[in-house]
């Protein structure tokens, strides 16, 4: 079972939803950091696919220790993929909480008036959005740096990913080949807000605020999409660190273990010092 | 001497600068809430007004009880200017820094890659701007109650000037024929930030922190108008209580005196306290 794409926990939200033991190995369940495709539905039945990933696609097993068996598995068909360290690692390096959000943010009255009736990324992205778009990704870096594990900033692996063909927060989506003609949505009751808002960024910032990272940049987005939208994203909470289960009692026992002496540790290690509610010492056995 | 309009306690920088004592009744200094006309520069020498105010132009001297002799020297040429109880009123009414910051905002992508080819207001507004709009006047108008003075929000406002038809803050905007024809600016590096923010939402959140008024909205909008500007306006602070000398060592005394007992009283006598670093007690002479 692949939870493709993960966006922030997947993977161990869907083992969770099925009752299986998230230290159970048997049952092979893992998660991609995004999808192997850009792909649009045109109408039922048809598909435009805008690029296919040549790179940048990244996989993590729960537990991590069957990372290496799922690739095996996919590997004739998805040579692209490769492994991460972690499901916090795919978790993290899925864009687009960094880029949906403050592109939309930045087009706000244009979607609206319009319905959505220009290219996303040509034309919604200039100078000053990219510098948005930079400070988000920045803060999430931050995030994934905090945790010890590698986040690609967007543009890199949007080169990777044969989507852009320079990795900067401006030119590089504007000019990108594989983002060319990707409309804005006909409203702002979509995704871009309610999922990249709702489930990731919201993620994130309560992440960051968990382990002490600081996300000025994410809050001051939440604040004003949650206005623009009439809900309250930040209090829905609809995907953390708490909803995961990785947020109990023991949190911050486990966050001082693992923060200070353990930070590249597998996710698997700290479910496991969570779950069974010891302290750092033993039951590292992954 | 009219300092017209004042934007955030024009006057009294005024009086600061030309060295007068603020409370010096001798030389008549007073502000205005806004600019009696919108007004466009075409060309040097060459104006196009698109509406000469009919109502909600408020006037208040330094101190306030010349107010009314002010008022009577220019009653033949501006018969709509009433009175304001104080500057703080004139201050607060004035209306650009809740609505230039936020439309420009809600439409950075399209300012920077049209240069402002759009109609500000009959474009650039839809609902969601509105709920934003609103968002910010509803902290302006909460300060302003903190304060003892009344602060007619925006829409209303435009209708009593004569720019707008309805008290709306969506449609009020984009049908208003007072705003009819009005261009977005062709570049970000422009009064809308730089004054609205950099001076005006800066000056009303930090006002408000001091009052104990809390500006959430406000706050998102500097942070992020910073971010694309690269600049930290809050950092700047070119306008604030304190460097018009509202807000020295003696501000928590001023202010438990002021906000438990005399919410109403003139900005003079505040002015009164706190520059004779005087307590509750006497010192009440305006």
């Amino acid at each position: 079972m692949i939870v493709c794409p993960s966006s922030c926990g997947g993977s161990v939200e869907f083992k969770n939803g099925a009752g299986l033991d998230l230290r159970d190995a048997d049952i092979v369940v893992a998660e991609t950091s995004t999808l192997p495709y850009a792909v649009r539905l045109l109408e039922p039945g048809k598909i435009r696919i805008f690029n296919k990933l040549k790179g940048g696609l990244f996989l993590a097993a729960v537990p991590a220790k069957n990372t290496g068996h799922v690739l095996q598995q996919v590997r004739d068909v998805y040579p692209a993929m490769s492994a991460a360290r972690n499901i916090l690692q795919t978790s993290l390096q899925n864009g687009n909480p960094v880029i949906h959000p403050t592109i939309t943010l930045m087009n706000v009255a244009l979607i609206e008036r319009t319905r959505g009736d220009f290219d996303f990324y040509h034309e919604g992205v200039t100078p000053a959005v990219g510098r948005l778009i930079e400070a988000v990704d920045k803060e999430r870096v931050a995030i994934g740096k905090k945790l010890g594990v590698e986040v690609i900033p967007d543009p890199e692996l949007g080169v990777l990913q044969g989507y852009m063909k320079e990795a900067t927060y401006d030119d590089g989506f504007i000019t990108a080949p594989g983002l060319a003609g990707v409309r804005a949505q006909s409203s702002l009751d979509y995704r871009y807000f309610n999922e990249d808002v709702g489930y990731g960024l919201v993620f994130l910032q309560k992440l960051g605020e968990q382990i002490g990272v600081a996300t000025p940049v994410m809050s001051a987005v939440i604040a004003l999409v949650s206005l623009l939208m009439r809900r309250d994203y930040a209090a829905e909470a609809r995907r953390s660190m708490e909803t995961l289960g990785l947020s109990n009692k023991n949190a911050k026992n486990w966050r001082n273990c693992w923060l200070s002496n353990r930070l590249s540790l597998d996710l698997v290690v700290v479910l496991d010092l969570v779950m069974k509610e010891s302290n750092c010492e033993g039951s590292i056995q992954y």
